[in-house]
């Protein structure tokens, strides 16, 4: 799927990392495995792409998934037809820009691609480790990585990316070595595998022990249970693309027409007919070239035991540890690590008060597509690793003439949250934009602000302003926290879309202290006179469209409001309204003359 | 699964077959395969509960799925511990109501049990067809049930019933033999195989052919690809299952404790850990006991050529011969057969203005939902088989104090629907309810209606009243019609709750010609002095929801209402406005005395 002769010039292009060359890592001191187990020393085959600065702080480590390599960007020669597994995000002026970044791959620990792994000789007996290679985790990958970081003089990571495996290494290295790691993201992963994944590796293993080459996992190199390995590549294939994804690719076109064929042959009735079929055999035909069934069924396994909840204490016990600056990315056709699964990462980091984001990226093309090009994934990760860009900026403010009475008037609230919230509070922003809220308070009381957005533009905009940020409903995320979770929650004109708005409010009393709403106040005078008189609603720079295109909504007046707090039994400890130009502040009949309320909530 | 020993008891237990005996209908005609081939006679096994009437118009034909058999409901013997596979279906009383209908049940052509197939003894040479079994079709599978149809002097079959590929059997029965059957149920099934589907059985059929054992399909009786059969068989196993239900019923549960273990072997390290390794490899197992990898060859081929879409015309032109009243069901978690697979079988036949009826169960289990306890699903059967039941003749009518102002209502704009639409006309009723209008409509002028609603128990209501029905979100569906495909189109109070309803108007009035929009006029006197001396929005037995417990709603005043279409160029054909009390005509000033008001809107 990455590269193809139509893509440009890997070699000598501008933009491009160009010719690489592997480098080896040999490391003398007996490695010590996490299940028991030791070998003498261990090769790390890896490449480095862009330039270690001064102060050895711009290094950033990618991690690959269970068949990849260390090979994911440039060429090995001007032959090759195709760069590096990841060669659409690190280069010059990419995503991970190799101009500013110092970019470290390595095959990792139990692979076959170069590094020390069940195909690798075992010098005590001078035959290959296979099968008795010692039980493999994610972890020991980490240890090895570690050796490598080290052996290269850095001492702090800028970050550590990785999808697949890849994202779990990424989740591994931030939970064992905090120190080491400044900023993690992780991509299409989970904290472990569910039922259904370690069910469909188990049917992978079974075909490879099941196929009568393997012989007890002692076969000749370059032989071996070949039916069985491919049998379990092409399962897994599935897996890793989506039903959408395949039909769009595939649907159901026949290689070749045999239907009209009176000799059909057993061979024309149960060989390939479908081009998924041509594909999909294709790709276990080509994988069992490259690759070994004994490190196949030991990286399945470690991943199968890869278990971040297993300690007492579970999920958050491990992530406690995380210092990083945590990204973590699900994509919605992903059914082999689910957004849900990568969503829990996020949740969990920040129920512990990390500083931590989740975006998910709409994509068809299931687990793999973060193999694939995506814009916007792309500037996702380039803005978390780099701050604001230049597009982001533009939306900002620079442009006072655009910014419209409705902009003006959420500033308007903000200054008012701004007054309230105190020094190192915390906050939780419902509703939250592009993060201008939070990012100011962070930046001007030093509070720990948390952002959640269904849309991904804005999510994308908080991740660029540093405003840790949960892509999501508004109500489903405010369920997923525990009790006192924040000082604060502001619901800044976000309470008029939801459904039922009492139990978000009562919810939101559990969550936090205190509650900020505010809200365009129904009762305002002008809006009333129009309909009184009309019989029909305003339209104005506020309700800025008609009936028939408007979404629906639950305005809310000031009266309405103060009842319900009433009946139950709410304090309102703070209120400010502001009149019909949104600055004035107004204090006689506030239902009838302001435009604007603005509450602090809190529980009896 | 099906059955426990805490289930009732099978045998003598009230509301049971009980004991049944399996019976063989041999056919000396020769049977032509649709794809080529002929063989001298067929045998069927087959299974009937219940009595044929004298008419013999109440047989239920239940068409199994890939490894089913005939055996559906009932013990063979005393000592049996689980019952037939669709027993808490069939049975006095049960959904499928054996003291109403006469049931039956073979074992289709090509299948292992009985029938017919790749094991069956070849007269012409004495052996097994094996491998050498004509191509087999869905289309075979129908034609030969059909023999035994005729033979058992059935003309007309009061419905034919399957889930999976006894689904498509259904479907194929509905297309074939259009005079043969009345209604169909099509569950969990879909018009063709997509690519991940011939993927996922790909895989399988490489597992067995891949076995040495297969030997190019010639191997002995009760020999055979023992571990092809078993990896095609669990990894298929997944895929009738759910993620969710996997993680409900497994989770990552190990089968013993072998982490502790310093000698571990590599049995241990390979072998089976986890609980669903345990269960996977137990399923892998029994089946090769029970069924025949050649079969399994055969009939996954008949399922991925299966394709209703591939002659010219397409699915339509398919799906046009039918004539039975037809009802298919999805399930949310079956991603094998997905809801919008299963949904795209309705959505053209009511393009076609077939009778036929959408639903979906809300079901964590997968694919294989449809063989678990659902009361739901089972009485959705239950009453498009038998009309409404008590359950539902209770809601209608039958205590006028319980209806409320707001039922009043609706009842009034119906009655202004029904002096509109003519005799025969056809009606999309989009937000339908209990499908109260639809059936008044067809009992009173053979209107030909459909139903769209979001909400199950409604959709049920509405199959209960023979009222054809889609369940789902009323823009998608909208959207899924070709241009005039309706005489009317009905919003009875449903446009407030719509998002852009501009653009729903718009789209509507290119489906039908006429479209009806009844709204509660948001320019009410009452309303808007309330508003107007409050601030705040009248509560009564419309509205009948304070701020806080609401939904956000649109809502129409009929000066905007009038305004939009004039703009739009949109024809208001006809006006009923009726008062506040939702009775009296009202023909001055509505925007300010009517409570209520019906549309009829035309195009320029």
């Amino acid at each position: 799927m990455i590269g193809s002769k139509k893509d440009p010039d890997y070699l000598n292009g501008v933009g491009e990392v160009g010719l690489v060359k592997p480098k080896e890592f040999v490391d003398d001191t007996p490695f010590q495995f996490e299940r028991g187990g030791e070998i003498t020393s261990i090769n790390l085959r890896y490449e480095t792409y862009g330039q270690l600065a001064a102060d050895k702080e711009n290094a950033i480590l990618i991690c690959h998934a269970l068949t990849g390599d260390h090979h994911c960007a440039g060429v090995h020669s001007p032959e090759d037809a195709k760069p590096g597994w990841w060669n659409q995000v690190i280069g010059p002026g990419k995503a991970i820009d190799t101009k500013r970044f110092f970019v470290i791959c390595s095959n990792c620990l139990g692979a076959c691609q170069g590094s020390t792994g069940p195909t690798s000789v075992n010098e005590a007996t001078g035959k290959t480790y296979g099968i008795s290679f010692p039980e493999l985790t994610i972890g020991d990958m980490v240890f090895a990585q570690k050796r490598l970081v080290k052996h290269l003089g850095i001492e702090k990571l800028y970050a550590v990316v990785g999808g697949s495996m890849g994202g779990m290494q990424a989740l591994q290295w931030a939970v064992s070595c905090p120190e080491l790691v400044a900023r993690t993201v992780v991509i299409a992963a989970t904290t472990r595998h569910n039922a259904q994944t370690i069910a469909f590796n188990d049917v992978g293993r079974a075909a490879i022990q099941g196929d009568p080459e393997w012989n007890g996992g002692d076969y000749p190199s370059g032989g071996g249970p070949e039916v069985g390995l491919a049998i379990a590549r092409m399962m897994a294939h599935i897996t890793y693309l989506s039903g959408k994804g395949m039909e769009q690719k595939f649907g159901r076109s026949r290689r070749e027409q045999i239907d009209g064929d009176i000799t059909k042959s057993i061979e024309a009735h149960f060989g390939v007919e479908f081009e998924v079929e041509s594909y999909l055999r294709h790709q276990g035909k080509t994988f069992v070239s490259r690759f070994d069934a004994n490190t196949y069924l030991h990286l399945t396994k470690a991943l199968d035991r890869f278990d971040l909840h297993a300690e007492k204490g579970g999920l958050e016990q491990s992530l406690s540890r995380i210092n990083a600056r945590t990204l973590a990315v699900g994509f919605t056709s992903d059914w082999l690590y689910t957004p849900k699964q990568n969503r829990e990462i996020v949740e969990t980091l920040q129920c512990l008060g990390k500083d931590a984001s989740y975006a998910e990226i709409d994509h068809d093309f299931g687990h793999d597509s973060f193999l694939l090009k995506s814009e916007r994934f792309h500037r996702l990760i380039q803005v978390f690793l780099e701050g604001a860009d230049q597009r982001e900026l533009d939306r900002q403010g620079s442009r006072p003439d655009s910014i419209t009475r409705s902009e003006a008037k959420k500033e308007a609230d903000f200054r008012v949250i701004d007054e309230w919230v105190g020094q190192g509070e915390s906050v939780l922003d419902l509703g939250c934009g592009r993060g201008i809220l939070l990012e100011h308070l962070a930046k001007a009381k030093q509070v720990r602000g948390l952002g959640v957005d269904i849309d991904i533009e804005k999510v994308i905009g908080c991740v660029s302003r540093a405003a840790p940020v949960y892509q999501g409903d508004v109500r489903k995320t405010l369920a997923g926290f525990p009790d006192d979770s924040f000082d604060w929650i502001v619901f800044s004109r976000t309470m008029e879309e939801l459904n039922n708005p009492c139990e978000v409010i009562e919810k939101a009393l559990q969550v936090a202290k205190r509650v900020v709403v505010s809200f365009v106040n129904h009762g305002y005078w002008r809006n009333r006179l129009h309909y009184f008189l009309n019989g029909s609603r305003i339209i104005n720079d506020v309700y800025d469209k008609a009936w028939h295109e408007r979404a629906p909504i639950n305005p809310i007046a000031i009266r309405d409001f103060e009842n319900f707090c009433r009946e139950r039994n709410l304090v309102l400890r703070r209120r400010v309204c502001l009149g019909g130009d949104w600055k004035t502040h107004c204090r006689v009949l506030p239902n009838l003359l302001a435009g604007v309320a603005i509450y602090e909530v809190g529980r009896d």
